[in-house]
């Protein structure tokens, strides 16, 4: 299969690019079904239909948010409202929401009846700068993450940043923790700027213009995915952070009462692997400092105890991206040098993991930590 | 997203094909998974394990046989069946079944972890000919025939003969139902080569040499599928005889204790679309009649009340290639030349149908119906 890359549209061009694409609908659809959350539903559906003038007759359909929602029995109930509603093979379905909402959605519209046509209308900075891009659609499997679903790109992605505004604080900081990945990704030179720009958890808080931040991340990230969208190697590099995140991330689904956001579980899981890259793969040990204390500066810090550790190194071991039972990572060998597949022992995660601990006392407990 | 078409081996390449295939496959796959249903593991798995040299700790599956299990739950079932086995994405998964397995196992593979490497042996004569080829995969939404899937090929096809030898008569019967559908989307003269060799449903069943019938339609729809793979306009050519086949299926499985075979629907399908090609594409009167008169001969005829009509072409309405509550179907004007999309009025189709019910008296009521 050769994949098909979908155009993405951002800042301005993105409210010209949609309008348009509403407009060649009307005559190419035969229904149109726009996907909410409750989350969505309640702040940015207005937002989009005082701004675009949406097809009539349109179908709302609702989910609710959520991680935990993400999974087949939401899939099957979304099929079952389509075909309730008459849905064709020449349906539209509109994705309106953050990366959980066009994970799923993209899974739907590309099984249903065997694929029916979708664009992702992106309103979280995670999704904008990340979820929405590279054509990847998932719904988990109990607890197993993304372990159903396809490459399939949506049509479009229409990133406009109005729907910015509606983000709560926390959210906001979760997406930007793909921001710094991608800045790692990219050089040395867009991260000092990002530093610069953003010194602080508040300057990220109170910033009011996304739009060059977003458009420099779809960038980075759709130049990976374009050489290599099935992950055969070198979008692995898109890991980076997050196979120790994915791991926080389910350890805090399971024992915290409000667990970590993704961009968070990221942001530590960032921390760790910049203290694997320096012992494995040389990266400078005084810039690898540089960046945690930036991350620690800039993202709530997350606490377990040191009796836990063994647990976190567990989920790591059922990682999709194993093979072989061993635990492999993307780890840095300077900014915008990564090396993939890199085998870790047991052992050494354990260690980083002790090291992550023993940054409490420089940590930042940010109030909004969620 | 172009299609990516699946190598498929006939005759005696096929057995060659496989054997290099399991071959390379020890280095290649991390673990090898065959599904099987009640029927394939009975009598097909003990034919594959000695003629061809299986993985070491190949890991058999087994679902329910029958349409009915072909749904979302079994789906899942499977999905939590590979997880739990550590499949992981350089897993294998092999399909050894008739249609409804391939239809299911092909739709699992290729969602399980965004796709994992599937092969296709099918068994049975419907499955080799018509079933395995042409990339669609799917399951049914309750009632909703192949509603949830994905064109997604297997990377192999092994179309292998003696498989064929553990076929009741009905099952070989109904494949050859869409033998006879490629040789009318060929030609007149392939055709009459089919009358000839089996003149009757006896020739069907006692008939040893499948080899070349079965590479003669593999080929025809394979030609078909290439120059048309997500069925934008050409591969309608191969719903011929099946809007009205479905409907006499999906009728029959609501309404009979057993229920009617798929080639069965197919071929009384065949007979009302002949009738109906007949007064709206000019197809020749007496072409039609004799073509009928052949399929009265072999096929088993399904008998229904006169009064049971607008249920049949109610369930009609609800076909998925349907486009604004038109019913459309693929006809002929002459063998080898077909116009799809043709509307039919309601009136027509029931007036079709009651022609279908005055055949009843030209017909065999040949001893194994099911």
């Amino acid at each position: 299969m050769i994949y098909h890359h979908e155009t993405i549209f951002t800042g301005k061009e993105a409210e010209k690019a949609l309008n348009n694409y509403l407009l060649k609908s009307a005559s190419r659809h035969s229904s149109t079904f726009i996907l909410t959350d409750q989350n969505t539903h309640k702040h940015c559906l207005s937002i989009l239909s005082s701004k675009f003038r949406l097809p009539e007759h349109s179908i709302i359909l609702e989910i609710e948010s959520g991680e935990v929602n993400k999974n087949l029995s939401t899939c099957i109930r979304l099929w079952k409202e389509l075909a309730a509603h008459g849905a064709d093979r020449h349906s539209l379905l509109m994705c309106l929401g953050g990366g959980m909402l066009c994970d799923i959605g993209g899974f739907v519209a590309s099984a249903y009846q065997r694929g029916i046509d979708c664009v992702y209308i992106p309103t979280t900075l995670l999704s904008q700068v990340d979820a929405s891009i590279g054509g990847k659609t998932g719904v988990n499997l109990d607890k197993l993450k993304n372990y159903v679903g396809f490459y399939s790109p949506p049509k479009s992605v229409f990133i406009i940043s109005d729907f910015l505004k509606t983000l709560p604080d926390n959210e906001m900081l979760s997406g930007y923790a793909e921001v710094v990945k991608h800045a790692l990704l990219s050089d040395d030179k867009y991260f000092h700027n990002l530093t610069k720009q953003f010194p602080n958890y508040e300057a990220v808080r109170f910033n009011e213009n996304w739009a060059d931040v977003v458009e420099r991340s779809v960038k980075i990230k759709s130049n990976v995915v374009k050489s290599d969208p099935y992950e055969h190697g070198l979008r692995k590099v898109l890991n980076l952070g997050h196979t120790v995140g994915h791991a926080f991330e389910s350890y805090s689904l399971e024992n915290d009462a409000v667990p970590l956001l993704h961009g968070f579980s990221v942001a530590m899981g960032l921390i760790v692997e910049l203290k694997l890259s320096v012992w494995l793969c040389r990266f400078p040990e005084m810039l690898s400092n540089e960046i945690i204390k930036y991350i620690l500066a800039v993202f709530p810090y997350y606490r377990f105890q040191k009796e836990e550790i063994p647990k976190i190194t567990g989920i790591m071991n059922f990682d999709k991206k194993n093979r072989d039972g061993k635990i492999r990572l993307t780890l840095l060998k300077k900014p915008g040098d990564l090396i993939t597949n890199v085998i870790c022992t047991q052992e050494l995660i354990e260690k980083s993991l002790l090291e992550y601990l023993d940054l409490a006392d420089e940590a930042n407990d940010l109030k909004f930590q969620s």
